[in-house]
C-alpha cells in the first residue's frame, strides 16, 4: 500500500508504532495456528494457549441476571454509579475477603472497577510518578509491564527459577529495591506457573518492603493480584497478605472463578490496617473516574452480591490438570505441579530452542505459548482452562506430537540445520 | 485522627494527594445540598447539577437483554472479547455513523470500548507523548483535562465567549498551536453550553489543524466527542467532521441517547480517509487492552446491534428545555439557547460572585454547577436531563429562589458584607 501522505506514518507515538510492528511470540503462534486450521479444519487444532475459561459460569447466572433486569426497586438502574461502585457490591466483596484474609474488612476499604486489570491500572495511576519502579517477579503475567508503562513507570524483574519451584529468592529480590521502588506486584496462584507463594515467601517479601519503605521514607506497596485465589487444587491454601504487611492491596475479579471475564467485574481491597484507607480509596476512585475504567457495568454490579454466592465448577480444573500431568509424566517432561490457577509451565529440554519448539508444535496441531512471552525462555505455558473431555482429546494429540517434534528438532540440531 | 505512621501520608503521588485535598466546586455544592436535604427532606431539593439522564432507556431494552441472555448460539458468551470489540457491534456502529457522517465507513475503522471516556483515554494513550499539548475549547467538559494529565500531556485552553455564542474564534484558536500540539478535543453538541459548532467553525478548525500539521510535520488529530450527536433540538443538524479533515476520530457512547451511562458501551470511529486506518485501530486496540479499558461488557456488546435501532424518548428534552427557557426569559436571565445535549449555561449578572450565587441558590433549594468547574466563571450549568414534569416543579421553585438570591447578594454587596 502506498501512503502518499507522509504525516500518516507519524500519527501515533513512537512507542505505539513500535508495538504495532513487533510481532509478539503469541501472535506468531496464532498466525501459524490459523493457517493450520484453514488447511486441516478447526477441530484438528488443540489450542492450549488461551486463558479464557471454558468451564461455564455458575448455572444460576441467567436466573440472577433476569431477576436483576426485572427488579423495579432500583433508582436509575442504568445510570452512572458512584466512582467507588455501588455499596451493596462493595459489601459483598468485603464479606468474601474478610473470610479469605481472616480479618474484618469494611466495605469502605473496597472499590469496584471494570475487571482486575482495570483495578491494577487505577491503583498504579494513584501511586506512581514518572520513573518510579515496580518490581515484578518473573516469569510474570505478560500484561503487567504494559500497565507500568502506561504511567511511565519502570518494570524491574526479579527472576525466579524452576529449580527453586518458582518461589522468590530473598537475595535476588533484595537487589531489586532502590529509592525509586514504589510497588511490587505479586500474583498467586500464579500465571503462568500455577504455583502459590508460600507463607515464608510472603513474610520475606513483606519484611523487605518494610525495610526499604523505612530506609527510603516512602511506602512500598504490595499489590497482590489474587484473581485465582478461589481457583485452588485440593488441600492447597491461598496466601494471606493483609496480616503480614500494612501497605498492601488485593485485586480480584469474577473472570476466573465465575468464568465471566468478558463481563468486566473487578475489585480492589485495601488493607484495613491503613488508617488513611478512606482517603486512599477516595483517591483511587478519582483515578477510576478520570482514567475512565469506572465501576463495572451497572447490570452486573447490581447482580454482584448474588453472583458472589456461587462459583463455576472449579473442580473440573483438578481433573483437567490430572490429565495433563499424567501425559507429561509419561513423556518424561519436567514441570512443577500447579497448586492453583489454570496453567502449567513445563520445561523444554535444554538443547531445544524454545521458539522452534513452539512453532513445530503448532504445525503438529498443539498450540502453546512460548515462555519468553512471560519473560522466561526454555519453557512454555499450557493452559488447561478447557473442560476435561476436551483436554483429554488434546493431550492424546500431544502424546503423538511431542516426541515427533523433539525428535525432529534433535535431528535438525545434529545435522546443524 | 492521629496517624502514627509517617509513611501513610506519602502513600499516594503528590498529584493525587492534592486532588484529594482540593474541594471542587461541585463537591462543595453537593455538601450543602446534602445538609439541606437532611433538614428539609430530599423532595424539597431540585437538583439541576447532574448529567445522569432520567428519561428511561428505550422500552425494548429489557426484552433485548432477555433475548441476548437466552441466546445459545454464541460461543463463550461471557468470555474475553477481541480487543477491538465484537465485529457485529462494530458493524452496527459503522452503519450508524456512515449515515450520520454521510460517508462509507467500514467496521474495520471502528473500535468498541467501555464508554466514551474510555475511548478518549485509549486514543490519547496511543498518540500522546509526555509534554504533548491538547487544545480544549473552554468552557469544556470538566473531565477532559484529567484525561490529558493521565499521560502527562498538557491541556491548552482556547477561550470561547457568550457574546460569540460560544463558537470558536479563529485568531484565538490559532494562538494555541505550537510544535507540541497533538490533539484538539471538540465536543458538539457541547457540554456545558449545549451549542453545536457551525459548519464554518468546523471548517476553520480543520484548516488550522492541516496548516499546523504541515508546518510542524506531525499530524494534529481532531477528536470529536459526539456523545450528544443524536440528542438534538428540532431542525438542528450535527456537524460532520470526516469530510473536512482527514486526521479525525469520533467518539460516541450509548450513555445519553439511550440513557445507559452505567452500562459502559462506547465506540471510536476513525476517518476512513486515513490509509493506515487498520494499523491505527490495531494500535488503539492494544491501548484498549493494556490500559484495561477493554471492549464493553460482553452482554451489552452482544446486544449492541439490537440496541442501536432505538433511542430514548429524546423529544422529552425539547419540552424540558422549553420549560427552562421560559422561566429564564421571565426572569430576564441571559443565555444562548442550546441546540442539543441536555444542558443550558446561563449568565450570572456581572456584579454577582459566582460561588456566592451558587451557594445561596442551594440554600434556596436549587442545585446548579458553578461555571468555574468548566473553566468559565460568571455562569452556571443547569442540567435538564430530568423529565418535563420534574423540570416544571423545579423551575417553579427556581422562579421563587432566583430573585431572592439576586436581591440578597445585591444587598450584601451594597452593604459591603
Amino acid at each position: 500500500m502506498e501512503i502518499e501522505d507522509p504525516l500518516e506514518k507519524l500519527s501515533l507515538t513512537p512507542y505505539m508504532t513500535d508495538l504495532c510492528q513487533s510481532s509478539s511470540a503469541i501472535r506468531k503462534m496464532d498466525a501459524i495456528a490459523k493457517k493450520m486450521a484453514e488447511k486441516y479444519g478447526k477441530d484438528k487444532i488443540h489450542n492450549f494457549s488461551i486463558g479464557n475459561p471454558r468451564v461455564e459460569p455458575p448455572e444460576t447466572y441467567n436466573k440472577i441476571m433476569m431477576e436483576v433486569l426485572q427488579d423495579k426497586s432500583f433508582y436509575l438502574p442504568h445510570g452512572y454509579a458512584p466512582n467507588t461502585g455501588d455499596d451493596e457490591g462493595r459489601k459483598a466483596i468485603a464479606e468474601l475477603f474478610s473470610k479469605i484474609q481472616e480479618v474484618e474488612i469494611s466495605y469502605k476499604n473496597v472499590i469496584l472497577a471494570a475487571g482486575c486489570a482495570g483495578v491494577i491500572n487505577i491503583f498504579l495511576r494513584t501511586v506512581l510518578i514518572v520513573g518510579d519502579e515496580v518490581i515484578i517477579p518473573s516469569p510474570y503475567f505478560l500484561e503487567f509491564p504494559y500497565y507500568v508503562s502506561n504511567f511511565y513507570g519502570k518494570s524491574v524483574f526479579c527472576e525466579t527459577f524452576f529449580e527453586e519451584k518458582w518461589q522468590i529468592n530473598k537475595e535476588r529480590l533484595e537487589k531489586c529495591f532502590t529509592a525509586k521502588t514504589r510497588v511490587i506486584i505479586i500474583n498467586s496462584p500464579q500465571n503462568p506457573t500455577g504455583i502459590i507463594y508460600s507463607e515464608d515467601t510472603i513474610k520475606m517479601i513483606s519484611e523487605l518492603c518494610q525495610k526499604y519503605s523505612n530506609k527510603y521514607g516512602r511506602p512500598i506497596w504490595i499489590l497482590s493480584d489474587d484473581v485465582y485465589c478461589r481457583v485452588l487444587r485440593p488441600n492447597k491454601k491461598h496466601h494471606q497478605i493483609f496480616k503480614f504487611y500494612k501497605f498492601s492491596v488485593i485485586c480480584y475479579s469474577l473472570s476466573k472463578d465465575l468464568s465471566l471475564p468478558g463481563e468486566r467485574i473487578g475489585a480492589l481491597i485495601m488493607n484495613p490496617k491503613i488508617k488513611l484507607c478512606e482517603r486512599n480509596i477516595h483517591a483511587i476512585s478519582m483515578s477510576n473516574e478520570f482514567l475512565a475504567i469506572y465501576p463495572p457495568n451497572r447490570l452486573h454490579m447490581r447482580a454482584l452480591p448474588k453472583l458472589l454466592k456461587f462459583t463455576s465448577n472449579i473442580e473440573l480444573y483438578n481433573k483437567s490438570q490430572e490429565i495433563v500431568e499424567n501425559t507429561l509424566k509419561k513423556l518424561n517432561i519436567e514441570f512443577i505441579p500447579p497448586e492453583g490457577a489454570i496453567y502449567i509451565f513445563p520445561k523444554i529440554p535444554d538443547e531445544i530452542d524454545e521458539m522452534e519448539f513452539c512453532e513445530l508444535m503448532v504445525e503438529n496441531f498443539i498450540v502453546v505459548v512460548p515462555g519468553s512471552a512471560f519473560g522466561k525462555t526454555g519453557f512454555y505455558r499450557l493452559s488447561f482452562c478447557n473442560k476435561p473431555e476436551d483436554i483429554q482429546k488434546g493431550m492424546e494429540q500431544f502424546e503423538i506430537s511431542y516426541p515427533k517434534v523433539i525428535e525432529e528438532l534433535r535431528k535438525r540440531k545434529k545435522n546443524n540445520i
